[in-house]
């Protein structure tokens, strides 16, 4: 794909984002499925609803850009959760495997505060408002959650790691 | 290799890390002459010299823990690079390329931050003050480096390229 304006690549990291959101959909249950700690299993849980909303305010900006809502292979969220696989395949499952499942899940919220800010400030400076309203709106739950799992991490799962 | 402690994961995501920082190393210079903007490829180069520093204080960490500084392939990385180096061979060179070039390296950046969040949490909670000191001194100058990014994409490359 020839990327020659910024809509481009908007249009071009907007599918990423729909690529890397709909791999998280997949990834969310299996590492809610060995989280040992009540709380961050439900953390997964709740943060997998937000996944899935998040997917479908993709597709509204989509239809706002006039687009058809489609992915294009990620990259870095492969990689990202790949390396979440190899630590769930290799990480005693208890406190070392969920203070490493709480590692992989910051990667992921990290990668995605990159690339909807990135989107949010391309959607403002391309006059497109709305997109903007709805891809800053994601920005935030994404900040919340990385903040929520950072809290997580030092309050409890940590602690009983060391 | 098997992960049954906080430790081992502390010495895997150095592993990581160090990979991803001596990559980085070798990525940025084809960013900077990519650039079009004086200010982007000036901040590129300055960010070279910071990250060939980032790499010597891992290596500092590692003497540290009495571990051999040694590198594991991080997918992550590989395909946050691997998008730029695609973002560099599709977009045209100038405006669009300038943007584009800022949304790869904050992808990075966004990376190194949760890495190093979460390293230098682990080393206080292994009560390694040293270690921690070095590794939050670094997560502070990526957190800089992102900030510096958005600074320049709102201000000027954005801008142009809308």
């Amino acid at each position: 794909m020839a990327m020659t304006s910024l809509h481009d690549l908007f249009v071009h990291h907007m599918k990423d984002m729909y690529y890397a959101e709909k791999k998280l959909t997949k990834a969310l249950p299996k590492m809610a499925q060995k989280a040992g700690d009540q709380r961050l299993r439900s953390a997964f849980e709740e943060h997998l609803k937000q996944t899935e909303e998040h997917v479908k305010r993709l597709e509204q900006v989509f239809q706002q850009i006039g687009e058809k809502a489609s992915s294009s292979t990620c990259e870095a969220i492969d990689g990202i959760v790949k390396e979440g696989e190899e630590l769930m395949s290799e990480a005693k499952q208890g406190e070392a495997m969920d203070a490493g499942l709480i590692a992989a899940a910051q990667a992921a919220e990290h990668y995605e505060i990159a690339r909807y800010g990135t989107l949010a400030s391309w959607a403002k400076m391309l006059d497109m408002p709305e997109a903007e309203k709805i891809l800053h709106k994601t920005l935030e739950e994404e900040k919340k959650t990385d903040e929520k799992l950072s809290k997580l991490a030092m309050e409890q799962v940590n602690r009983k790691a060391a």
